[in-house]
């Protein structure tokens, strides 16, 4: 058994340890500032000053209003809400338009409209992943009432063009939603064309079970959650205090290391992409450079990428085969579907993704282990793969 | 300033702090053993265990199965997927029993319902609070699809019979779903007739952000949040690890401590409740025996209960008018309208409620400022209070 403290974790995608830094500022919020901040007394006023102050920071970094967060548990609840929430806003029917390449909570949504009167255009990506801007104002009709689009992808960190796709919709007055997880933190964010926004804590160094969503003034958006009223009516249930405080901590912590930490990730993403396609019979999936910085997908014919993965788990380094949501599903991922990925190498992905603490060892690590690890799994694979 | 410290917390059914205990078992899901329960690799599995655990060790003290326990962002989400959920799953119109003295979760839900085309029946109590199971009964049509009725009351501690309300559920087929946050870890719970119960773990010694709905195998529900298919399918989003550990932790603390703890409660509100009755035109609101331990509710002739919550907080007492959920709201609670409160009373109200610590000493703090307090608003008051 190997201790955790030696183990190489490469999977910051699935989930982030909480930084330091940050479970420091949440700690007091779980036993001596424990108010609700709901409460008059002062338990309860000092709950709401530190959630106002999380708001701010948040609001801040962003460049928008406080008012405009919505905290969530988390971001496929505020996928939900976003998609959900302007669907029920209209009304019956309408229109959404998304993508292929979409995380499972906007693909699901948008499935479950689908099946509730909404029609729904999933539109095609190019073969890094990327969605064609002008394809999206094509599709606008009369009732699109949404269109989402991711800012990164999680399983392969191609990078969408969401500047040009917030000012199109801006121009033709549809409302526009990004899934924002993977790219907080990491990218600078254009939010000029942006009405909602979803993110995540435990993706960037905070807690699990909380998010936010962004929702521009204006925005109409009819809740999922009913009850005391919470975040202005649009999501009730007392505030997880703690939660906010380390996703706000999380944010400001992840911005002020970001020009260091994105500097590393991109150096260490060259040195795995080049080194790992040296390997034969392998391919690098997604953008080579329109990426998220902390996300490389690659393809290995003839093998198994959950095979892989539990290999690389017996030698101690945890990563994955694209997003962890979809783990248990034996089918091939649906990003690399819609990339075009054949299925013999589909099926024998690798998502490697790293975070603020990612060093050149690990990285040494996974590339000294992983050519061998390819080796002995294709040896004892049924099919051939060429040289 | 009065240190935190110092100050006397009596708005438990508001929020409690977390025990030393549950944070200590929380403690390392944060950092090092902080993988997502769905990743397939060591840190991954190592989460997945840790949830497993806590889903049989919440299964086993409700008497169910793990399979049966949903975890949720707390218990307002609970309530509505049970609400909501039904619903959906049963598809448009229909029938939906409550009463008037549910938790705002319970209630806005219904009235979102009722917008959408469901019947929404919505039973009247007596003047302690208690709803009578045969009007139950006696509402029931061929299209009801659920009966919800909370466990015990979260403003007056009155206990529903919802024993009773159960098995006559039962016997007509129809399924009944209890709101037990402020029940559960207090009261010895039948589940025997109980189809679906919501809980949270703030309010009883763990985190906010965190709670579950029971769903009896067989019941027809349909979840609110779409995507990676956690929960069965019932609740997407990435397993909030620290949190469900914090909860189950909780549940496990709240039963070993239960007949010390409620003992004490009981001794306490006693006392409380003698003295409090000799401040004169004063009432106790709810039942004086069929109640939560934890809870009295007492109302005040002549005053706000906002200035009494922040008179008492000024000497260092945290108390409540009610419900946190709508402090902000200057409506009287629907709670004390429905056990028909009169509206001079209704204004006046106040909620002292006990958690694991609470003393003698905590208990004599109020009792010798609580006269005085009110004896100076009503000093202070247009309107005057005969002896």
């Amino acid at each position: 058994m190997i201790d955790m403290a030696q183990r190489v974790y490469l999977d910051h995608s699935a989930t982030t340890p909480v930084a330091r830094p940050v479970l420091d500022a949440m700690l007091p919020y779980f036993d001596v500032r424990f108010g609700n901040a709901s409460s008059l007394h002062e338990f309860g006023r000092e709950a709401r000053r530190a959630v106002d102050r999380s708001r701010e920071s948040i609001a801040g970094a962003l460049g928008s209003r406080p008012e405009e967060i919505v905290f969530t548990s988390g971001a496929t609840e505020a996928d939900n809400l976003a998609i959900l929430g302007a669907a029920s806003a209209r009304g019956r029917g309408g229109h959404l338009i998304t993508s292929r390449v979409e995380h499972d909570a906007v693909l699901q949504a948008a499935e479950w409209l689908g099946a509730n009167g909404v029609e729904i255009t999933r539109l095609d990506v190019d073969a890094q992943g990327r969605v064609d801007p002008q394809a999206i104002f094509d599709a606008v009709r009369g009732d699109t009432f949404l269109v989402s689009i991711m800012a990164g992808n999680n399983e392969i960190g191609t990078v969408e063009p969401i500047a040009d796709i917030g000012q199109g919709c801006r121009e033709r007055g549809i409302p526009f939603h990004t899934d924002a997880v993977q790219a907080l933190g990491k990218l600078e964010l254009s939010m000029d064309g942006v009405d909602m926004l979803s993110a995540s804590a435990h993706k960037l160094g905070g807690p699990k079970g909380v998010g936010f969503l962004y929702v521009r003034r204006g925005m109409r958006l009819a809740p999922l959650v009913h009850g005391g009223g919470h975040e202005r009516g649009l999501r009730s249930g007392t505030e997880n205090v703690a939660g906010i405080i380390g996703l706000a901590a999380a944010m400001e912590l992840a911005l002020a290391e970001r020009a260091e930490v994105t500097a590393r990730m991109w150096r260490l993403r060259e040195r795995l992409i080049a080194d790992v396609l040296r390997i034969p019979a392998t391919r690098l999936n997604g953008h080579r450079t329109e990426s998220l910085p902390h996300i490389a997908n690659f393809s290995f014919a003839g093998i198994e990428g959950e095979s892989l993965v539990m290999k690389l788990d017996e030698v101690g380094i945890a990563a994955s085969t694209g997003s962890a949501c979809s783990s248990p599903n034996l089918e091939p991922s649906h990003v690399l579907v819609a990339i075009g990925v054949p299925l013999s190498m589909a099926h024998g992905s690798l998502r490697i993704s790293m975070g603020r603490d990612t060093s050149d060892s690990d990285i040494d690590r996974l590339l000294s282990a992983l050519p061998r690890a390819v080796a002995e799994l294709r040896a004892m694979s049924p099919f051939k793969v060429g040289e």
